[in-house]
């Protein structure tokens, strides 16, 4: 039976104002930060107040057209692409939103700010759009499961609409309204803890939190229907670098023979990448793994090892759905055709 | 080059009274406890102050022998015999310790109380010299491996002696001198994180600690060279249950071609259970998983899953090695040779 969902949303803009969920404080607290330029859109996307790719893409945007609004000059908009375009110097999604948005200032002469506020608006309907393609294609692929294995947050926390992975989750329980979401502790930061159980809670779905090493032994003994992650990149041959936990989810829903389910925007597939091997894989610093939610956990200064992601074969991918549709197996010509 | 390990015990026992190490302190302080009975004992099992499957059957008998001292008669033999049964249902030397040091109390009349404490005893040394077979047996197998992957503790924090998995990892650094073990962090309880990074630095080897969900990936890198686990219980045709994670470190070993080895005493073989199916998985307080050190995660009384234990097949081990020698795969029949 369908249900319905709390709809929810980390950015608020009413054509003047912006405003931002801070994501550091959750889950303990619900603080909206009010944004009013290039200078504090920057710092919050620093802190990690506002984070998913997609979601720093559109809040950026926002920024700048606030901040050419306050001072319609082409040396404000220069000035303030490149304060938010430092941000977050590896996110791809950030420089792509900032770089559209300045050049549509730049060529509008005395219509600046309304120009920039115009393609900023555009970026985030398209964010939306592709949300919804993305829930709607990946959850008329999965039809009747029921038990959605995810790891990290890809849902409205990450995304200026409902998100990837989590948006296709949150499609299922309004089609079939009996969904529950398995959500993976995601550690060392515990996006799944800390962000995911939030927002299922907002939404009104429901979860169940498990240790990231429990994924496996549930995959085996059938307790759940499919495994849907999000991805940070896509390599041309299907290979995709996502959370560090996430290729071995891969692993295990294979020998369980569930389906494996990668889900994102075309924006991430990048076909100059060949494959997996070929991407870089940032290694984090390792007081991330000594510590969580602020409490040591292992001797002071005990080394440690602390990769942001890994790499999963594209063999081990059942489906890659993205807002043009999916590909199934992706690999290279799969892939080509979407991008097509 | 051979090196040196510094010597460490988790269990004091001078013939007539008995400490243990409390592990849940640990890394931030050690402290020991004493315990003077049944219940105690067992109470200190329950809450994982002693924990490991061969420590708790060596403290679990000694626990008995105080029992009946105290109070030397059947009654007080049987009562205390249950409770310490009961403490934990998976590890089965447990079981099978409190059962022997019973089954030697019931049959010794007057020397009820003397009998249960030289059972205990025997156990006891039984359990150190099976640490040290197993270790010179492991380290046979790995040869000249430098770079292991571990879950969980399973050094002399879990045993009477240096433990099983671990123990391959100590006696290889006194071979060769040049072992670092990679530490999966084990969540949720953090044995890893807090126990076998301690144990490393007391024993003087070099560690790196690892969130569970970085195994995967540091594998399909090239990133260790075998990967040691213990057992909490090994079925007859040679599946084994152990710390929830060592199922995907066994997948991902196998993707890897990575030797997987499981490291135990004989005692933990169960030839009664035939297949890993029909083993109980405990299912442990969702608290666990919303917390870490203290630290609340997750929203709070959010639904969350705490299996302790996963089950990985046979065919995903290399070698089971035990203080009788190895079975390499194990199997029906190799176990069997094991244990006639």
């Amino acid at each position: 039976m369908a249900a319905t969902t709390r709809r929810f949303r980390a950015v608020r803009w009413d054509g003047g104002r912006l405003a931002v969920l801070d994501q550091s404080l959750l889950p303990a607290r619900e603080s909206w930060l009010e944004l009013d330029g290039a200078d504090a859109t920057a710092a919050a996307i620093r802190r990690l107040a506002v984070r998913g790719a997609p979601l720093i893409g559109v809040v950026a945007a926002y920024g700048l057209a606030l901040e050419v609004t306050r001072e319609p000059s082409l040396q404000a908009l220069e000035r303030g692409a490149a304060v938010l375009r430092d941000a977050r110097p590896t996110a791809v999604n950030l420089s792509r939103a900032v770089d559209r948005a300045a050049a549509a200032g730049r060529s509008a002469g005395d219509e600046l700010a309304e120009a920039v506020r115009a393609e900023a608006e555009a970026i985030h309907a398209e964010e939306d759009a592709a949300s919804a393609a993305i829930a709607a294609a990946g959850a008329d692929l999965l039809g009747r499961a029921r038990w959605l294995m995810t790891i990290c947050n890809t849902g409205a926390l990450a995304a200026g609409g409902d998100g990837t992975a989590l948006a296709i989750a949150l499609e299922l329980h309004r089609r079939n309204g009996d969904v529950t979401v398995l959500a993976c502790e995601t550690r060392p930061l515990l996006q799944g803890a800390r962000l995911t159980t939030w927002e299922l809670r907002r939404h009104g779905v429901p979860g169940e939190l498990i240790a990231d090493s429990a994924a496996a032994g549930l995959l085996r003994r059938g307790e759940a229907d499919a495994v849907i992650v999000g991805c940070d990149r896509v390599a041309a041959n299907g290979d995709t670098a996502n959370k560090v936990g996430t290729y071995s989810l891969a692993l295990a829903a294979n020998a369980a023979g569930v389906p494996f389910v990668v889900a994102g925007p075309t924006s991430s597939i990048d076909p100059g990448t060949p494959h997996g091997d070929a991407i870089a894989i940032e290694e984090r610093d390792p007081h991330e793994v000594r510590t969580a939610g602020g409490a040591l956990l292992s001797p002071p200064g005990f080394p440690a090892r602390n990769p942001a992601f890994d790499v999963t074969p594209a063999e081990l991918v059942t489906a890659l759905v993205t807002e043009r549709g999916i590909a199934a197996p992706p690999g290279q010509e799969t892939i080509a055709e979407l991008l097509a």
